[in-house]
């Protein structure tokens, strides 16, 4: 017998309002999901871990996401979280499935939301056509969850999946953006336009940084659609579903970890979070266990 | 007899839809604005003048700016400008009647729009309360240029005004922003916080960079409101009421101007285009002319 609020086993205490959500990513992408987060829900804290020292995600095979996402979720686990945002579309597509069922005998009182699915919804209740565009890391692409999601919310609409080589790395190290980044993202715009899409999703989470370069190029009738406004509400209903959103009236704190360097997230992390940083604290996961 | 297609006087050609868009403000600021109309207004060509001779605007008598407005307009009129964009709160309170009075003999052909109007329109518009905020400068709020534009949109609104001594200069040079932003905007905030009003004009072309801090001290259900879209509207609006919109299916191009060291320009025009800026070419405005 478990409940919502009361402690599910000897080891971990009962969650309660006032404690973090726990968000993760490969690295500093993720900033743009909590920054979501952050505008939306800001009442709550947050602990965010970048994975740095397994970026970028996109290289990786689906073993190796679930490896990395199951000792992600156990170190927030681990620092109190009373929720997991997988804050990485790669991780999301490849893992999930896995950390539902993980959080099913380990926590299951903590609900995981990923990115795919709210930013999939959100793009076909935006779409008048039918016709949708993805831009995508190669990986998220070939994994086909994204045409997996849009089918379930609407069997009748048709993706067009774009793989965008190096767009997120071109993003990271990229700034200010220079006339390189321009033609590439001109590039992969030539077959969404050709497509005639009318909602464009913007399936990494590095990407809402040339948003406005974008909606340029495929025209203000496009609607450019990010996962970040779809996660926060999702995590706003799974907390109200438990009572465990925070009700202070004031701002929360929010505070970030990462297993590489912490000085280069710091330099790399303030630009996508559009806020201060504070201070970045460099940690370890735990061995892999075989599982 | 003048018609927007013919030539006006002797020595100014008639305008034609190929014609740039003429935009100038004191500095990187209006750049913002310029964001805007790249994305709303693609096909569009654009010649950009930072006039950073004479930043900021915002510690200018009200003479100086319409001086400073009325030789950016000409020289804006000389590069071929069909309409001229006052990217510029502090320039667009002092100046706009002025500079609509010069134009009238000038270049009756071309429209001069100014940010403030729009974007108190649009506060108008999404309040349901009835009580909006205002964040100006203190030159920008001593004008009352707001509350009369306000007032003249509707007249049951009530006008809650907080002068930000510093806080463009705090923009435009703290990047990435520290605590000490996020206490300073946070001071800002009390007064709109306690006069719970749902709606807030970023009345400084410089503050939609902090407009995420700005909503998480806000809350979420209070609108933010920056001039940048509704000027955008009033721009297409005029063109196409002079049959003077660009045609082109393809992106156009866009120029900038200063009146001060290019290089300084375009190391801080970057993050408020979030587009590459490309060459910035250093111009002398004709010596003021009295009128």
């Amino acid at each position: 017998m478990t409940s919502a609020n009361f402690a599910t086993d000897g080891s971990r205490p009962a969650l309660a309002p006032s404690d973090p959500i726990g968000v993760f990513d490969s690295g500093v992408g993720g900033l743009t999901i909590l920054h979501e987060l952050l505008v939306s829900l800001p009442a709550e804290d947050y602990v965010y871990v970048g994975d740095t020292v397994h970026f970028p995600y996109g290289d990786r095979t689906q073993d190796e996401l679930r490896q990395f996402s199951l000792e992600l979720t156990d170190h927030l686990l681990a620092v109190g979280a009373k929720l997991i945002v997988v804050a990485c579309n790669s991780a999301s597509a490849a893992a999930l499935e896995t950390l539902e069922q993980h959080l099913v005998e380990a926590a299951p009182d903590v609900a995981v939301i990923g990115v795919l699915r709210p930013a999939a919804q959100l793009a076909v209740v935006s779409s008048h056509s039918g016709r949708i565009g993805l831009l995508a890391t190669p990986a998220t692409v070939a994994n086909g969850a994204y045409e997996r999601a849009i089918a379930a919310a609407d069997s009748h609409v048709q993706l067009e999946s774009v793989a965008c080589a190096d767009l997120a790395r071109m993003i990271q190290s990229g700034f200010p953006f220079d006339e390189r980044v321009v033609e590439t993202v001109r590039g992969y715009c030539a077959p969404l336009r050709a497509a005639a899409v009318d909602t464009v999703i913007l399936g990494s989470t590095h990407y809402p940084l040339c948003a406005a370069m974008l909606q340029r190029m495929l025209g203000r009738d496009v609607k450019l659609v990010s996962a970040g406004a779809g996660v926060a509400r999702s995590v706003e209903r799974a907390l109200a579903a438990r009572d465990l959103l925070n009700p202070q009236k004031t701002e929360g704190t929010y505070r970030f970890q990462c297993t590489d360097d912490a000085a280069s997230f710091k330099a790399v992390g303030t630009r996508f979070l559009q806020m201060p940083l504070g201070d970045v604290e460099q940690v370890r996961m735990p061995v892999a266990v075989a599982r």
